[in-house]
């Protein structure tokens, strides 16, 4: 099954949101098998976007629309759609109600403009908006099927999950393209390609290799198109175990794992506990380490020692050493997992000291300069890093660094 | 001038990587006047990118593509431009020198791949990659140019700066579409819209308004298309100022500032100091308030108490409040407040506890309820949210709301 997606809004072409919807959604269809073959936006003009359905219909399988579906005047999709398929705008009784209760239930008055979000195009099958007041659409002709939805990521999400996921599961065969991902930390992108030149050379034609970096981060996807999905998955174990034994130390997970989550699985797997003391990371780590649910299970909390004084007064830093070795230094960063790991009473700890940026570089200590140490029990691993880019760069790339620093001393002692 | 993006990559439509470059470029057209009026995601694949220079080469003056310039097998624009441009791969000697001291300067072994990056097809003009090592080109034909950049985002970002704008600015009159953005935070989309709604009814029919919601926060965008920047810019300014008359206090700026920069700004202005103490937003205040360059003149730390332990052991929240109030509750988050302001010795402090889910909820405190306490020198408020949606959403709604407080206390006291 072949697909495009279409996202429709002004915002997206001035640059003003970033479009995180098409990314979802491609990642649920390629899970189901179903390959994207373009992704276009156009702007909120009936004109331009019935142009693009008449390029597209009956040349994908399916097509899905997102954005403009809003209570507001400047969302235009519906009108569209319907003068598109010639069809009039009617009233759905079950939408109508849900909206209602959607209201009632909240306490909150109920607007006109809500009211009309009942409205859809005759002879279009109403998908159920459970999280808000814009039902989805879907639509078949032409052999295509079009389904328009919300740009509301949340709201766009249960109705792909809900609604159209399972639709779509009853008309497509089982899937036989395979694809792994290889979630590895440290290496840049060309050294990675260099140390793995062998490997690539010997991967079999049917497997597809492609090198997608991020700041901190490298990922290493495999794709495999086979007649048989057993074979394919086979194909990709076995290539998948070279590489394990030529960069073991670098490869943090795999199939989009965040490093976040592989410390997680790590930390609760060895019963351990975690707090972190951060000075240009600003509270980066903790919050990455509390993005995953029931981290408070392994995570106890963290100091932000933004302050040399914070670093001196609550985490216990040496004055001496802070005036010897500056604040972005060895002793300062072992001194903050030290003082962190036994103020928290935790089994492990992260810190990190070092310039962000753009201002407050020296000639000895250039921005990006940046100093970590993890502590395990009674070890204490410290290293020093040059980061590039601009200030978020760096404090991810810190970030990054620094969980798989701990992930790696907790490897070497268990 | 008209535009169209094109993105080259299967890792943007398997839905592994989220297109930012396509947003930032956008964003820097509009603000030359150049319009963007489509973007197009495509495969690796020579065949569909050359079908889709087809369709959009001759309709639009300008055409800027990223992706697929990498020293990896997968990456092959520049072929299929050559190609696509009947011509030929040839080294071009700058780029090779540049290629060959990035090397050197970082003391780096240089790869056979990396050679590679210096060729480029015969007949366009080579744009210098300053942080990286493959070159953006321009190209001109059948009156549109094309211009290929990397999509590694800050190689993108520098070439656009440097090379490409500089170059558009030359040929392109001054633009007469004018956008205003106001950004506001607290208020629904749709309970915003009715609050507006006479307003809107009055604004003039050259104005055209788009309310851009995302968690949090509500971006109202005036777009005035006037054939005088002049006269547009005070049609702007009349209704933005009537705006400002009806939700003063749910205007947080203008023009896409953070709500970080914009208490940033009021802090520093007011010569402030702050300390945040999280438990719900596990350090997500912080980081927020971390990303804006220079926050070290203003942030001095933050105690992000995930474990009741470390609220009553570091915060000195009384453990009678936690045990009678619970973690959740007004008391626990007030004293958390004033416990990181006497402790950190700073004027003003955020403090935020709450159930983040999925799991966690119960019948009296369901996931999302959340308690936020802000102080300014001798003045407290606390105020109870239940945020909707995911943990990542209920975070990110949660820290919002908690920086907006504080700004609206302090902007209360002055």
């Amino acid at each position: 099954m072949n697909c495009a997606l279409i996202t429709v809004g002004d915002e997206i072409l001035i640059g003003q949101v970033t479009d995180t919807n098409v990314v979802w959604i491609s990642r649920q269809l390629a899970g189901a098998g179903v390959r994207v073959g373009e992704m276009v936006t156009v702007p909120d003009d009936a004109s331009r976007i019935s142009r693009t359905l008449d390029r597209l219909m009956g040349k994908y399988d399916l097509i899905i629309m997102t954005g403009g579906l809003g209570p507001t005047k400047d969302d235009i999709t519906k009108q569209t759609l319907a003068d598109y398929f010639g069809s009039e705008l009617v009233t759905n009784p079950e939408a109508l109600d849900r909206i209602t209760r959607f209201f009632k239930l909240r306490g909150r008055q109920m607007l006109e403009s809500n009211l009309h979000q009942a409205d859809v195009p005759e002879g279009c099958e109403v998908l159920t908006n459970e999280h808000g007041t814009a039902p989805g659409m879907w639509f078949e002709k032409e052999g295509t099927i079009l389904v328009s939805l919300p740009g509301v990521p949340y709201e766009m999400k249960q109705l792909m999950e809900d609604q159209v996921m399972p639709r779509l599961r009853r008309r497509i065969r089982i899937p036989y393209t395979v694809h792994r991902t290889v979630m590895t930390q440290g290496v840049p992108e060309s050294y990675l390609a260099a140390l793995l030149r062998n490997w690539e050379a010997e991967l079999p034609s049917c497997v597809k290799l492609a090198y997608l970096p991020s700041p901190g981060i490298v990922r290493l996807r495999l794709t495999v198109h086979e007649p048989c999905t057993e074979e394919a998955e086979q194909i990709l174990k076995v290539n998948i175990d070279k590489l394990l034994g030529i960069i073991p130390e670098h490869i943090f997970g795999f199939d989009d794992i965040s490093l976040e989550e592989a410390l997680g699985q790590l930390l609760r797997e060895q019963g351990l506990t975690i707090a972190t003391a951060e000075s240009c990371t600003g509270g980066n780590v903790a919050r990455m380490i509390t993005s995953v649910p029931e981290s408070s299970d392994y995570f106890t909390g963290s100091i932000v020692a933004y302050h040399n004084r914070i670093k001196t007064g609550i985490l216990k830093v040496d004055e001496s050493a802070v005036a010897r070795f500056g604040a972005v230094s060895r002793e300062v960063a072992e001194q903050m997992a030290s003082g962190v790991k036994r103020i928290f009473g935790t089994d492990c700890a992260i810190a990190t000291t070092g310039i962000a940026g753009p201002g407050g570089g020296t000639a000895d200590k250039p921005v990006g300069t940046t100093w970590i140490a993890v502590a395990a029990g009674e070890r204490i691993y410290s290293r020093k890093f040059l980061f590039g880019g601009s200030r978020e760069r760096i404090i991810t790339q810190a970030s990054c660094s620094a969980i798989q620093l701990l992930r790696q001393l907790i490897l070497k002692m268990i």
